[in-house]
């Protein structure tokens, strides 16, 4: 199964040239790689759009531009409408998790690609243009703070369509960092240190219950399942430990 | 089971108020509620957040101040740091679905909060505060476009940490609409009116083929699936084709 396509995102008569770029730069961050803009308020190219695009400029250089919805979303096989969906429409509402796995599927399925429409920050689309779209995506914002930003709802559309790249899984470069349980040899060698160090110290007065304690604390080192590498640290930290105080060998240091 | 607390945002030595204000609004859109500042750039308050915040003042009423990573963290039962996980540190690393899943889990089994470190904007957060945290979040975005703005990475948190508090549902007054399909009886008489507008016009030329092509029609409407409000709709667009066109009965029309 080949990579998928990434939706397209279509910004319906976006008024500030701003978040035009900042729309370009969460589309970038995600993999989202290509833009069209129905109507900008402001016209097009617009120069307050590069600043916020933050190094997405080649999203805004290949952004194509239409005078209406019905020119923008022709050739695409799937289109969403970003919004939340008006009373009398009947219509599916996907969350942002299902609508990239229907964008998805229905290019799969078809032989172009799908996108998904943004109507302008103060209005959002109205609602012949959501009638033209075959569902509507919503955001699950807080009811009691509803006024998602433009770019922040492109945020979470490309946000969710990586992670369906992906597969849940982050890549191997951002992953975890293999933290193997270090040889049972490497155990032995720290029990043995610890035990005579604990014993050169007098940490087990009655010798009866010295194999109880040496049990207990063996289960506790090895149920933190250090590495080789942080075995090594805690030798060292024993070693210090154990080492004695200045004042009881000076006399030994300036032997010469 | 009780609503889990949210988790806390600790910016760390924040750069821009707009960048804090933007902060609080993604926030505010996803259900957080509790923001800390450790050693904001340009001192607190700063009067760049406001506007930013668009509605989520009162987050930034409540944010707490503190001089350093320890005390903002201190009463926390779980930390994580939002960065790319530092070379040479061991720890765990989650996304950020799995993150909310960690903090709730974390919040759910001690007595306090938890929450995410988010460093400046230029630098990240340095190892030593990365080092303090129990595990860290890393958002996947895209190699080739790595700059997540700050409020950004904060936006993914939330948005993760509401699906999870909604289970993954949209809320009712979000879903789609209920779309019943109509009684059968509908059917019956939209059959019936089609079916008589069309013999009407002489749809069905040859009568042995007149039943296969009803049945067919008949099962395409079927398979739609239609409301009784839709079918209703869908007679009154048959009433109006059916009528006789105006050329052919003027007569009629102006028999007065």
């Amino acid at each position: 199964m080949s990579a998928p396509l990434p939706p397209v995102v279509i910004l319906v008569r976006p008024q500030l040239g701003e978040n035009i770029g900042k729309t370009a730069r969460a589309m970038g961050n995600f993999g989202l790689r290509e833009l069209r803009l129905v109507a900008p308020r402001d016209g097009w190219p617009n120069p307050a759009a590069g600043p916020a695009a933050a190094g997405a400029d080649r999203l805004l250089d290949e952004a194509r531009l239409f005078d209406t919805v019905e020119e923008a979303i022709s050739d695409l096989t799937g289109v969403l409408a970003a919004t939340v969906r008006p009373r009398h429409l009947v219509k599916k509402v996907l969350d942002p998790q299902t609508a990239v796995d229907w964008l998805d599927a229905t290019m799969r399925a078809g032989d172009g690609p799908a996108g998904v429409m943004f109507g302008p920050e103060r209005s959002g689309l109205d609602n012949d243009e959501t009638a033209l779209a075959d569902a509507i995506l919503t955001i699950p914002v807080d009811p009691a703070f509803a006024s998602l930003n433009l770019a922040q709802a492109v945020l979470v559309l490309a946000y969710e369509w990586r992670k369906r790249i992906l597969g849940g899984e982050l890549p191997p470069r951002l992953r975890s960092a293999e933290r193997l349980p270090a040889p049972r040899g490497d155990y032995l060698g720290l029990f043995a240190q610890l035990e005579q160090a604990l014993d050169a110290r007098g940490h087990f007065p009655s010798s009866g219950r010295k194999p109880v304690q040496i049990r207990a604390l063996r289960s506790l080192l090895l149920n933190a399942r250090f590495s080789a590498q942080e075995i090594r640290t805690l030798r060292g930290v024993i070693k210090t430990l154990a080492r004695p105080v200045r004042a009881q060998c000076e006399g030994n240091d300036q032997k010469t």
